[in-house]
């Protein structure tokens, strides 16, 4: 088992990783705030792991929840259900929130323990590849309005992350590439070295090779603990975790939440900034060609849906949060390894972007685990 | 006019208390994050003030909603119909919430102030007395679930607070009455001088003498202001605001919200409060009295509802944010003007209290403003 700290003063946290860690109780039981403990789960990953999770907390009343799953319903109605479930099992200010899951688990139940009562105590459990490199680390909890992704939320660090390797053995396919397309994420934004030995290693990724698979974890981690402990709250640098969001967003909100998986949606976005940064002459065009690369080797689209016109995403980028006075700003690479927020970029060549970059074939519908 | 200021560090913020001071943009300008403001207020408050407020705004693209008026629109229906707004008319994270009107219209809107795009500016322009001296100071936000009331919610504190006290000429009596109820708390639980100064004045007050309210809501905005600061995020003595509040919130729970006001309420709390503590022998049969008497002579409700049952209130009260370990804390009363939060006191003097203390003649529905 590795554990790494993110650094954030009071408010610093451990993420365990390794294999078979899930029913452990020493590593999480010291984590619990009060007597209380609620996991909250999705009924894919609940009939897996929510008992060997529930195991780990034996010692405290625990009850649990499990909610649809999927990307559509991470919105205030399922948030309710989260209260629903606290107040009609009594759950006090001293209770403990359990995210097992994914993403959309831990964004929902995250943002639940934001504001029950104001603020109780969290520990992620991130169960798919996407939560253990990205999602369960440093505190951005939230849910989806119609109009924007993510557009309603809190700040609100976990007290530990639990990153069981052994639960990827069950992540279906579809799931895993779109978590490798946050893995990829950090290489292009501050880690050329991991990026090119992501491009050595992704096919025995895609094999699931365990080691590979804890060390991409690993790795991962720890750039986003770093950028998260210099900047918690996105002042600054922790906007480059947003390489291809943008775009990515937009794709999810356009098509209506759920029909692309994030991850896919993100590899998209990832590409078109690519290509974007190439067009306005700030990386070779070379570079854009190994971001594709890797991007399609790892099973992940390289273009928007064709029913997404240029107008239609410029509208839905707009809403984006780094805009600033109206201004849209993107996150785009100066080189591989190195990302800039910026607003200097040409509208033309965004929109040639978006018209060139369409991709016609249809994705399959997504099973989550 | 008078400036306090709550002292929280980097989040420390002015109060503006005064006459006539709802149009000057020289006070609230400054507190504006970026170029969007969205006022947001009620259909009762609107057509007297909304104009003069945006007219404080009007360097800024500004942009209003109005909700609802009354607690039973406190929910997260009626939350996301702000986001709705904001959405629609493209605010960016530098937006700025300003909530205008009573605790209703200040509680959601701040909420929504700390979760549109995980956190945004905020000022407070209350409008009744009740939000000018207690709901509009100290960065509690939130909204009701039908199980509980402001069971959802942050702490997010407001960049100023404007209290106008002109604004309370066009209050009417009921909300006047109510908004007593919590400046009387600040006597009960700190100021035994302010509680002597509040049985000389309530005539005054209740007829309205500006000179008299505007003493009465300073000195309420003093004593929050440094209980606030002391404690805010209620570790401590924060709690001890909660007088009454308690048996208050089982009360507009119970009722459904909306039916009494919730000063009306948190008097009859403050009632029952100071009964339990006489019945316990931690004051004076002659202070309980003195409480009744000058809650009475406030025109505001000293027992609970009659179709509220003991058993009832006691379920109700299971789930108020100080129970810890299933175990129900109360704010009771030393003295007049020394509050504690304990545990110890006796259950079956609770439910002789909860049984004696009732009131058969039911309230006239409110009018708010």
């Amino acid at each position: 088992m590795k554990t790494l700290r993110v650094e954030l003063g009071e408010r610093s946290y451990p993420i365990y990783i390794g294999s078979d860690l899930l029913g452990r109780s020493e590593l999480v039981a010291s984590y619990v705030a009060g007597d209380q403990v609620m996991v909250v789960s999705n009924e894919t990953v609940a009939p897996l792991y929510l008992d060997r999770a529930l195991h780990a907390f034996r010692d405290f009343q625990t009850d649990s929840l499990v909610l649809p799953d999927g990307e559509e319903h991470k919105n205030l109605e399922v948030l309710n259900s989260i209260f629903d479930a606290l107040l009609e099992r009594r759950h006090g200010r001293q209770t403990t929130l359990v995210a097992l899951g994914g993403g959309v688990v831990g964004d929902i139940t995250g943002f639940a323990a934001a504001s029950y009562q104001r603020g109780v105590a969290f520990i992620q459990i991130p169960t798919t590849l996407l939560a253990q490199v990205d999602s369960s680390v440093g505190g951005k909890t939230g849910v989806n309005h119609r109009l924007g992704k993510n557009m309603i939320g809190a700040f609100h660090q976990p007290r530990c992350v639990l990153a069981d390797t052994a639960t990827l053995n069950t992540l279906d396919d579809r799931q895993l590439r779109a978590g490798l397309a946050e893995v990829i994420k950090y290489g292009l934004i501050r880690d050329a070295e991991f990026f090119a030995w992501l491009e050595a290693y992704v096919d025995r990724l895609l094999g699931r090779e365990s080691d590979s698979l804890a060390y991409a974890i690993e790795r991962s981690c720890e750039n986003k603990a770093e950028v998260v402990a210099a900047d918690e709250r996105e002042a600054g640098q922790r906007a480059l975790l947003n390489l291809g969001h943008t775009f990515g967003h937009a794709i999810e909100t356009g098509l209506g939440y759920g029909q692309w998986l994030h991850g896919e949606a993100v590899a998209a976005g990832m590409a078109l900034a690519a290509e974007l940064s190439s067009r306005q002459g700030w990386i070779e065009e070379a570079d854009a060609d190994r971001v594709n690369k890797l991007l399609e080797r790892s099973g992940l689209p390289v273009a928007i849906p064709a029913s997404l016109k240029p107008q239609r995403m410029l509208e839905l980028m707009a809403v984006d949060k780094k805009v600033i006075k109206g201004q849209l700003r993107l996150v785009l690479l100066k080189a591989i390894g190195e990302a800039v927020v910026t607003e200097a970029f040409e509208p033309a060549l965004l929109h040639s972007v978006l018209t060139d970059r369409c991709r016609t074939e249809p994705l399959s519908r997504a099973g989550n685990q």
